[in-house]
């Protein structure tokens, strides 16, 4: 099964792929909040209480009844009589009266009655319990409403959220200590090749050792899935068959890394094509490096064929393995990717039409970062090794010019 | 002990700080390679042996010796005659002399004699056995060179680097299957309030869930540490200083969030000051959130004060404890942190002098990312739980007007 003879642009093929994948219903399991870093919501939380719980002041200073201090200043101070001091984490055993205040710190419990606080620094003590208040507060100034942060049943977290520091704070803060996570899904990987052996052994010559199964399992654990190794199989269609049917059997999606040659990837995408309808949907991609790639859908579940060398594969399931991962884990809402912008050190021509992918070394100068392309060919993995992040040069560009401020992703 | 009279920009407030620490000696542990993603190489690493070991073809051609092929073209060609195929994984049983050729795959080994590789559609079939070369090809055109990739005792991962994908791959394409890795050092926390509650009990009115705790742990564990909880003290110089030295004794370094009021800040640094010497070497940094920020080193390990409010403890936190967890971690070459450029969508007024953090809505717009700030109180978690990332707005700025492009980095 030969390359398509339309080759797509990445965006479209990753569309035309996705549109085939049925939704994904990825496992649930119970974790405590405080252990649930990096993985992703299985269901919409709803706060069980408001937060605050009661009104708090956010700063050190004095309880007031707002109009109370109307017109107060330097000159025309507003005297109010301190009835008591706001004991933290209790509740005041007063309320406030008119002409009434009490002493308060920050996230302290607001008195009955309050409804400001003037800070320390606008007050001054006038007599032993009265207190001359320098400036006007208006009504809520200084003070956090209770559910000001969170209402009571309020949606706190969606389901297919991935969390990070703020959310675990968020529920622990409101007693939340288990929550259910999705599970993360089994990617099953395979290495082809008639040349390739395990990393273990030494290779005879002629042999090299297994790289892709390595820098894509990682990269599926660095995008919340679980690489599931399936090792290498030769080059023949039954034996590639059968591993991609065990592999495909026992897990979410498979990624298959063809062997070199344009036969190998042929057959490759062969053996996809017959593991299950509707099969091989993207058979070549307009990219550079990684143009002999395979997006299929067998039964429901993703195949992802990558060309063999190790430089095209990785930049290639950058693109195509991440978000199959996220979807797989339920990701709904992925935040955005971030990335750096820097100042292209030389010339560098692309084909018009094709996106490219160039790894760079970014140095700091003082105007901001320099991307330093590396010329790489796509079997020395010691290029991505050197390298900090893939500048893109978008499909639209002939190339891009020396000094250009460009976007460049962390590997 | 009450805040500094000069307030340090955080950059020189980290600089005065870290100058103090003694060099990390973190303790080193053997891992599977396979298994050390995100972790820090303890030792620089030697390859055993060149890579490629022998000379491949990267394309689908014959193998050829360049000067055959001299002054070849569509009208011209070569006549090179086809002693052979190259099998995959195998050393070719034949070498090549004058005007002889061999079919080769992408990685197969190149025979003795060859020194380049002519791509199959530059080629034709004249007679059987009998090969035209259509265009001419370079001494080394089309093939790696043993080594090119790494040569033998070359240092292919320095100490210090954080180990990922396309570093574990390389490592085991030269049969590096075990590595020293960094252990991770243990990060004390402590949470100080007389009004907070651990977050499995429901509070009595007044008092406050611990969220530090959990907000900062999960940042250690992003950063690579190991978070210690040591739970929650009373605002009590004899406690908070018996915590304190328990965690110090047993961490590598602690942070202890400070109680809400100034009087409680100025505790929580008296006591770090009484830890050690040299004690507080920074009391509040020209920042926002984040003003009442504590750095100290007491007898060789670093102590971190943060404000007690959730929101500004984990700002700080991103600038200050990060960095420390790296360094503990013997992480010697950082990559560049990313960030994305957006567009800020209002005018956002700013303290010339200070540096300013924003919490920000990203949202993907046709031109590219826009930037809405989220207008929050310090102790409103869910502020950041809404936010994407975090705007800095520069201390030299007044302010940031609508349409400015800005740099957010990622919460």
């Amino acid at each position: 099964m030969p390359e398509f003879l339309e080759l797509l642009p990445p965006k479209e093929a990753t569309k035309r792929w996705m549109a085939h994948l049925p939704d994904p219903r990825p496992g649930k399991e119970s974790l405590k909040t405080g252990q649930s870093l990096g993985r992703v919501t299985a269901e919409a939380i709803a706060s069980p209480e408001a937060l605050p719980a009661f009104p708090r002041s956010t700063v050190d200073g004095y309880a007031v009844i707002a109009r109370d201090t109307f017109g107060a200043n330097d000159s025309l101070p507003a005297y109010l009589t301190q009835v008591g001091e706001v004991p933290m984490g209790c509740q005041p055993d007063f309320n406030l009266h008119s002409a009434q205040t009490a002493l308060i710190f920050t996230g302290g419990m607001l008195p009955e009655g309050a409804d400001a606080v003037v800070m320390l620094e606008h007050t001054q003590l006038a007599a032993p319990g009265e207190i001359e208040v320098l400036r006007a507060a208006g009504v809520g100034e200084n003070i956090l409403k209770a559910g000001e942060d969170v209402t009571q049943q309020q949606i706190i977290v969606r389901a297919g959220v991935r969390l990070r520091p703020p959310e675990i704070g968020g529920l622990l803060a409101l007693g939340i200590t288990r929550i259910k996570v999705t599970r993360r899904p089994k990617i099953g990987i395979i290495s082809s090749g008639d040349e390739i052996v395990v990393p273990q052994i030494h290779p005879s010559t002629g042999q090299v050792r297994d790289i892709n199964s390595y820098t894509l399992g990682a990269l599926v654990e660095q995008a919340g899935g679980k690489p599931v190794l399936y090792g290498i199989v030769p080059d023949e269609r039954e034996a590639l068959m059968k591993m991609l049917r065990t592999a495909l059997d026992n897990c979410a999606a498979v990624i298959v890394t063809a062997g070199s040659s344009a036969s190998t990837r042929d057959l490759t995408a062969e053996v996809i094509q017959n593991l299950g309808a509707p099969g091989v949907l993207v058979h070549g991609v307009n990219l550079h490096p990684g143009k002999p790639t395979i997006l299929a859908v067998c039964d429901g579940k993703a195949v992802i064929g990558l060309p063999g060398n190790s430089v095209s594969a990785l930049v290639v399931a950058s693109l195509f393995v991440t978000p199959l991962v996220e979807h797989l884990l339920g990701l709904v809402y992925p935040r955005p990717r971030p990335a750096l912008v820097a100042r292209l050190s030389i010339n560098l021509a692309s084909q018009a039409g094709r996106e490219d992918y160039v790894p760079v070394i970014l140095s700091n100068e003082t105007q901001g970062y320099l991307a330093e392309p590396i010329f790489f060919k796509s079997n020395l993995i010691f290029s991505l090794v050197r390298a900090d992040g893939l500048l893109k040069i978008p499909s639209a560009a002939t190339g891009l010019s020396a000094g250009e401020q460009v976007m460049v992703t962390l590997l």
